[in-house]
């Protein structure tokens, strides 16, 4: 999918929604457990539920990684589904990859071959060869990460560099635009940090933005959207728990299209006072 | 498995040998492409030949991914076959994850739990809580990415912190002796940089490090043995290509089998000038 084409998206569903498919399967409702594969008719009812108002979905794969090869099935089952039912959709593998360049080009092999994502969120630590592999593919994407929501964010993302002063994340930004485009190249933002996506709006003015930490972790919707909006929308904010364990019951389906249509809601509201739709 | 169990082995085999179980299926030779698996077919062969003359075996979770469901299949039996034959084996998970404490939490479990490795290598980008998860299992470890051996490695690792005047890797290296201890993390360090070892073992002179990038990316053994190695060895030097493909016809097992050995003499030698064998 392009640029171009997921701002189309936003539009039509006003919505920048990306639902984090972060299904743990502790949490399936007891009644989908006796389910062949529990956790794939989770996702199929959440994503039945939900598919109006998400523009992406976003499966994290350590939630499907501890369930062994069996969660390797249930994730790729999971992406059938949505590419089949929801084409327009923008798939995210959440994976944090990142390896030497050989290695990198098998993970976007198997990504965006294998699995048909439209994007994976990579980790910059290992520098250019490790992410530009996966800039191989036209209208693929990859999804750096930037500035992370979590506390150890500060460990070394603030570091502040001696020759020119930028902070780690600023120094990532900055490089890695030599490496792609703002049409093949997002980075993550975590909502905790609402404050610096002012600052990171004025290095990558253009770049989606992917922003969790919303809801859950404590961020602001309406702060993301006044810092960090651009003239395409720019951001796919996620939410997981919010909306895909909004009840435990056997409502959880209908619950999670409720809390969704809530989120879409507040950002058709915000995508309107942008003048977006 | 502890520190003074892996030295045991080290001083056992007179070997600091890492196998990267890298398995292609394309590199597979033909005579094995008819097996129900033939990456478990070849690396089981691989093992077989090889087990005597490693410490160590470290398979890279992306080629086992570029085959889906069935890889993780593949890496789960490769698993439990080492285990169940060659218990005294220090198993790698080259997987280069970090997540959300949460979800590095998961990780653990997947890695420590459901595939029973040893230790996982663990990119730093995200920090502390991103690493410590990992290290709530006894006897397991945290390999966490210092300083790499590919040629991206430059362009953030080398950064110098404005305060400190450290580098980046260093900074990771000093920072994250807060996180754990010699006991349950280890560091990657890439052999194409050997003479920046001796900076770093004044760092972590206690600390294993994992030292891929000898042979096919260039690095010398002999070098890394004189800048690296401290009292209880310290060192795990990877190899991949250069053994499991040591030929690619229906001799492979017996030509890795040379292959390591081979490399375990020049091994047995360095151990032998520090008086550790």
């Amino acid at each position: 999918m392009n640029k171009q084409q997921l701002f189309q998206q936003i539009q039509k569903k006003r919505s920048f929604l990306c639902v984090g498919l972060d299904t743990d399967i502790l949490k399936v409702p007891r009644y989908l457990q006796s389910a062949a594969d529990p956790v794939l008719a989770f996702n199929r009812k959440i994503i039945d539920a939900t598919a109006k108002y998400a523009v992406a979905y976003k499966p994290n794969l350590a939630f499907y990684e501890s369930q062994g090869w069996q969660g390797w099935h249930t994730l790729e089952t999971t992406v059938e589904y949505i590419k089949s039912k929801y084409p327009e959709i923008f798939l995210i593998a959440d994976a944090k990859r990142g390896d030497i360049g050989n290695t990198s080009n098998l993970y976007a092999r198997t990504f965006f071959e294998k699995l048909n994502f439209d994007a994976v969120t990579i980790a910059p630590y290992m520098g250019e060869d490790s992410v530009k592999p996966f800039m191989a593919y036209p209208e693929k994407w990859v999804i750096l990460l930037a500035l992370t929501s979590n506390k150890g964010a500060a460990d070394f993302q603030y570091l502040k560099d001696s020759e020119t002063g930028d902070q780690l994340f600023e120094t990532v930004l900055k490089t890695s635009q030599n490496w792609g485009t703002p049409e093949n190249m997002m980075y993550v933002v975590g909502a905790t940090k609402a404050e610096k996506l002012k600052e990171i709006r004025e290095i990558v003015p253009d770049h989606f933005l992917l922003v969790p930490g919303v809801g859950a972790q404590g961020g602001s919707l309406q702060e993301v959207a006044e810092n960090g909006m651009n003239n395409q929308c720019g951001l796919l904010v996620n939410s997981s728990r919010g909306i895909i364990y909004a009840s435990n019951r056997s409502d959880f389906a209908e619950k999670a299209g409720e809390a969704a249509r809530e989120v879409q809601q507040e950002m058709e509201n915000l995508l309107k006072i942008k003048k977006l739709v």
